[in-house]
């Protein structure tokens, strides 16, 4: 099965579950997340928007085949880790301020703020349920896997946050956060289905490992198109990260290289972390466009998009340890290929 | 045992349970944590503020000796539920505004509004952590049980905001909201004990029966608190609920009312659902009193004070069908008695 395929059968089998979820929230919160996920716009109508790239529930059911087992035991995993990972977006988005995900306002700027926290909060809940109410013990497995999980995912956001009002940030610092706010939910899909297919802790561990490499290699990904993505794919703003002053990986390894670059960039940083968001955000174009250049010229740019082949390197070696069907094997391979080359 | 030695000895089991809890947080959302909960001040200096009454922590100590357990067994459920408690508390504070709590300014207030969302998150995180840990069947009934309330907790506050925009709330709709919004938490917090300790669902059922109808008692204490409290004691401003156009039990109740009171406030109430937040947050205090005073007249005051006597005695009533040691049962009808006696 190619990508496109792979990506296509994971929308086609978890987005039922998905939508039946979202179903059981007292309104006006079904109508809310309705439109958070894209299947209705801001006046109720039906729409077909963006919903996402779907990487989460695809990891979710091949992981179930890795250990032998259908993709359908995968369902409950899949569904259950896109709730908490859009959790995270609806009150990442209001933290952040963001106001476009996807082409489309965001909820918060849609609905306000109220509805941002308690939808985020009722589909955090709701993924719990959708596991334990499963009611096996490897159900049980499974939530205490995506608890950790998520636990790692606001301990993430937390340390993403307090970055942003910080001069210098390592760049150890910044692949723990990543490994935090990224890393731990893609291994948590990359074990669940397979959990719940009834792998032992060694074969779901193993497949942790790849998932929290591929998502490392996903965020740097994301950090390139945080600074240089073309915003017609990527439904953000121009420069994004660099509006929000996040210390991400092209950022922070800059900031670490010698030369006259780094040194410029570690000046305009300095000034910037003084200024109120109000005074940042009234910048030029050109200041941003400065940044990035800078970033560039410090090799930060190309050190993220090593770093992305290195954990995908790194992800790869972790599936040998792990017995499985050479096909499914080639899956997690193809998936972790497509994460490193996304324009999106 | 008093009820002060009750509430006294879940304090001193749970507490330490509960900072554990806390200090697991990535800063700087455990020092957050440890202000909401009044272990330090907003300065960072250790304190000894009201951290709340401990109601749900001592129900589920009691619920562990229901079952024939050691109160020491429902310590994990105690600090579960008491987590949950104050991640909607978190929550529920920023999105209503409420710039207070236990005479304390709110986290919002002193952190902004970022960590209340987040530290709320991680709190709720954190209390399946804490149950799922200790790996047992029981603890996978536990947080079924515990998903389960949460959901519908959020699914009252959900309610609770959406009555503000609305003219007219029935009392159903309103006792719906509350049985959701604290009927659920309490009831959880009556049975998770037990549950814990090995009860059978039909056991856990009645203990939740108890704590559904003494979490609406204690809301129909609350709501006539949110008008008619002391701010001394409550630690709320005066008229709180009626300056967030809470549709509580006295006011839907004095609406239902036939007679002149209820027509003058059902005027009052129709215009004020058109005002801005700001228009309605500007007025004279003498519109709250104004607006008491007609609740009180039109029969809301009585009526809730007597609702909350009628549900305490549907609680008592819903322990009959369970066998537990008498000493156990005097217990829950004290802790039942405080809850409808209670000033703050």
């Amino acid at each position: 099965m190619g990508i496109n395929a792979l990506l296509e059968r994971s929308r086609t089998l978890a987005t039922p579950g998905l939508r039946a979820a979202v179903d059981r929230l007292a309104p006006p919160m079904d109508t809310v997340a309705a439109y958070h996920f894209g299947w209705i716009d801001a006046t109720g109508r039906p729409s077909a928007a963006d919903g996402g790239k779907s990487v989460r529930p695809a990891l979710a059911l091949v992981s179930a085949e890795a250990a032998g087992a259908t993709p359908e035991t995968g369902i409950p995993g899949a569904v259950a880790v896109e709730l908490v990972h859009n959790f995270s977006l609806l009150h990442d988005d209001l933290m952040d301020g963001d106001e476009q995900r996807r082409h489309r306002d965001t909820v918060w700027k849609v609905h306000g703020p109220a509805q941002a926290i308690l939808v985020g909060d009722a589909l955090f809940a709701l993924a719990n349920e959708i596991l334990l109410e499963l009611g096996t013990p490897e159900a049980g497995r499974a939530t205490r896997r995506l608890t950790s999980a998520t636990r790692k995912l606001i301990d993430g956001q937390a340390q993403d946050i307090s970055f942003e009002h910080r001069e210098r940030v390592t760049v150890a610092e910044c692949l723990e956060m990543e490994g935090n706010k990224t890393g731990a939910l893609l291994a948590c899909a990359t074990s669940i289905g397979a959990v719940l297919g009834g792998a032992d802790d060694r074969t779901a561990d193993a497949l942790e490992s790849y998932g929290y490499h591929l998502g490392l290699a996903f965020q740097a990904i994301d950090d390139l198109l945080g600074v240089w993505g073309d915003p017609e794919a990527t439904g953000k703003q121009a420069w994004s990260d660099l509006r929000q002053r996040k210390k991400s990986l092209p950022v922070v390894s800059a900031l670490s290289a010698r030369g006259p670059a780094a040194e410029q960039l570690a000046e305009l940083m300095a000034a910037d972390v003084k200024k109120s968001q109000q005074e940042f955000e009234d910048f030029d174009e050109e200041e941003f466009a400065a940044r990035a250049a800078l970033i560039e010229e410090a090799g930060g740019r190309e050190w993220t998009a090593a770093e992305a082949r290195r954990q995908h390197s790194t992800a790869i070696k972790a599936l040998r340890g792990v017995e499985m069907p050479e096909v499914v094997r080639g899956q997690l391979i193809a998936l972790a290929d497509f994460v490193v080359v996304r324009q999106r």
